[in-house]
């Protein structure tokens, strides 16, 4: 038997309630046959969101290089004798413009989608990035300050560039990073395991979840007071789990105080597709020529993408400095940290380019693709609105924020003595519905919320919200 | 300007050779049109190795499933009316047997493999890595331990794993990790990145570098003179950078003296199937019913398959154990660590399913599965055996160790005064063969190395090697 060694305390005590109890609680029931509707993830295609085939055509035929080829041969011969294939359609060839793009993105990698890329990815996507930035910011060399693909990395998905920029940060228990309460627990878990100090500051719920100078005051003085160097200011918009769209002036807030008190600030954009008609502002846009750090990162697992399981993802770095007492910039230091893994997923990679290069304008595919894309947010559109109707009619329940992200977080204000995690809980096993319990991101003290992702099909929604309606209103009524 | 925010020194002070300054001068010069002969790195198809056609057919197919239903479409009308395919051949169609596993995975992922899966993996891969570790060991619940699917972990490469479990242990400054000298540097640079302790010890390089009990023992009782707790010992089998192959004894060897010293394993056997003809002795197949905790490594990056850019692996825990004041099984704490993260990625996994799962004997693709897996091993221990040969022709060169990995690390025994970093770079500047000096990976106080990568094409080799040994009897007369 082998000695009880010790382990890392920051493991054993760290949580992450969106893979918590309740999941798994839901896992059980699943594999006992009970019908479960999993809302508590967001997880698109695990619930049945088809991918965009623009993506997922070209990364076929990136890992099988000679299928392009042969589909050039494969269209000349039904052109000349389409008779000949029989109960085929036009649209079931490949169109050229995906066979010249995956041509165009072996020959940019110059090897096969097998190999290691340099650590923080191609140079060929880190440039389509940056444009990708410069177009989506309308921003340019006269109006602000243009994207560096020198200083982008691309990552296993957006948690790896929050992993890796809280580790070049964090260095002793009283390193602090403020963070959003409610926040999505990658945020908390991973300052956990890092052992450094998480501080709170709080979102403004009753005012659609917007950032007050006032309130961030409140946050960092309180942490100081405590003996803490505070360094990072963490912002995500639109929230995870409050599904809120920050407005232009909440985003100047954070960096005029990141300024002030020379924070870091890491803003989390994955969502930033996710605004449903809503005007997204990024923190570089606003940034401009400040001086502030600015780490942003954004993903292709959500958005309309929705491709999670594909771990792609980028973290951009503006305003880098020179290490203290060192030649190094800080930026090539992520670069020395990213080669110890040697690079992130190739295919990930290349989907994250495929995300920032859309087929252009005019082309063959454009059609399908935007028809495709609008598909998919005007349902999950459509989707929270159905559920926010349905909250109506919850007695007690309010739902605070413009709607944005793949989650509502409805305030339960359940009766006193009810937790939030016993509410989901019992949800669980009266309708089958896994919902995250507010208690699970943080909440201001006394409040009680779920996080629900709006995810399944609408049909799903149609059967499980009346439920969810009848449960609640029994159980607010004991 | 920002002010100089405190940069973990642990990732300014990290060294990783591999993607060092030789590499980087490497490609300094190949942007100036030299000819370079990278020999740096184990990535074989960044020089050309062709990756094995099931791996590529059947992740093509899980990407764009529509195109299994229209292959089968498109083989039925070549059958019934073969001269409409005019310049088709039989092979250039998929065989059934890929379409129906492209099938089969795709509904064991039960959803698409844009989803996230299980945190560690879903179930029907960690099953099947289990019966691929019983089948290698030849082991059944009669003859010894049959791997459990419940404590395996699939990962983003092997290197995720190690820095998980390093991580897990890694709590203080006095926590210490024994590795081998020379190592690879993944090892140095988590650790020093954890904030932990390194604990050297040395193989014996003129006998081929095995493992004895003297030298464990005198490496464990300097630490701990030193105040070390060494919780943790590193084998790297086949060895990196030396490309040896350990015998049965130096296992043993380990087993015993982690045994009484209470210490976990961690087996580096990412080169198992690179032993060219000599036998691999798993740690878990000799560990048996011995009790020690065991932590074993695979990925989908060398061996024949050469996959590095898709970033898949799996790490086994043997011999688990309750965590000290809790009931926390140390394994499930793997998968709460791993749940932060959500999953590795599923491309990456899915190919860890097939290298662990290939085409059935007597199936219609395994003819050609296994002529390309020969091919490509044959080709590498040829090219081994070539550049072996050549150390002969080089004054005072000595290779030791039986060839294993992917790797040569000969002993060059420079005259005095030259540092095996001025040799690698001089040699670079001379001949555009980019290597990794030994100092890199760390080696015996005295002696001077280089690493060599075995893995050009036959024809870069014999232009190379010719030039190598020109440069280096030079060199060392000067």
């Amino acid at each position: 038997m082998p000695r009880e060694l010790n382990i890392n305390e920051n493991i054993v005590k760290l949580e992450y309630a969106v893979r918590g109890p309740i999941p798994q609680r839901a896992a059980e029931m699943k594999k006992q046959g009970r019908e479960i509707f999993p809302c508590n993830i967001g997880n698109p295609q695990a619930l049945g969101q088809e991918p965009i085939s623009y993506y997922r055509q070209v990364l076929s035929l990136v890992e099988a290089p000679s299928k392009i080829e042969r589909e050039r041969k494969l269209k000349k011969l039904f052109k000349n004798n389409p008779a000949a294939f029989e109960g085929f359609e036009d649209n079931e060839f490949i169109p050229d413009y995906f066979l010249d793009l995956a041509e165009k993105i072996l020959s940019q990698l110059g090897a096969s989608i097998g190999a290691y890329t340099e650590s923080r990815g191609p140079q060929f996507i880190r440039e389509a990035v940056a444009r990708y930035i410069d177009k989506r910011d309308g921003v340019d060399d006269r109006t602000g300050v243009p994207a560096d693909p020198g200083k982008m990395y691309l990552t296993n998905g957006a948690s790896e560039g929050v992993r890796n920029v809280l580790e070049m940060f964090i260095t002793k228990p009283t390193d602090g990073v403020m963070i959003p309460i409610p926040q999505y627990p990658l945020y908390s878990a991973t300052i956990r395991r890092l052992g450094g100090t998480q501080v709170n500051y709080y979102p403004d719920e009753d005012n659609d979840w917007t950032l007050s100078r006032s309130e961030l005051e409140r946050s960092i003085s309180e942490a100081r007071k405590n003996g803490v160097d505070v360094k990072i200011i963490v912002v995500i918009n639109p929230g995870n789990p409050t599904g809120a769209v920050l407005d232009e002036q909440s985003v100047k807030e954070v960096i005029e105080f990141a300024k002030e008190y020379n924070l870091a600030i890491i803003a989390d954009e994955v969502y930033q597709e996710n605004t449903y008609g809503l005007p997204f502002f990024s923190f570089a846009k606003v940034l401009g020529k400040e001086n502030v750090l600015l780490f942003s990162l954004h993903s292709v697992s959500k958005g309309f993408y929705g491709e999670c399981g594909h771990r792609g993802g980028y973290m951009e770095v503006r305003n880098s400095f020179k290490v203290k007492d060192s030649e190094i910039d800080l930026a090539d230091l992520f670069v020395k940290q990213a080669s110890v893994n040697l690079c992130s997923n190739t295919v990930g990679q290349t989907l994250t380019y495929l995300m920032v290069n859309p087929p252009e304008e005019g082309s063959e595919p454009y059609g399908q693709y935007m028809q495709e894309r609008k598909k998919i947010l005007d349902d999950l559109h459509e989707k929270a609105t159905m559920t926010k109707e349905a909250f109506k009619e919850m007695k007690g329940v309010e739902c605070f924020g413009k709607t944005g992200a793949l989650y509502l977080f409805p305030r339960l204000n359940l009766p006193a003595g009810i937790t939030d995690f016993d509410y989901c809980m019992n949800l669980l096993e009266a309708t089958g519905l896994s919902t995250v319990n507010g208690s699970g991101f943080g909440q201001k003290e006394g409040t009680t919320h779920l996080r629900f992702a709006f995810l399944p099909p609408k049909e799903m929604l149609e059967k499980v919200l009346p439920e969810w309606i009848k449960f609640h209103n029994e159980y607010v009524s004991r």
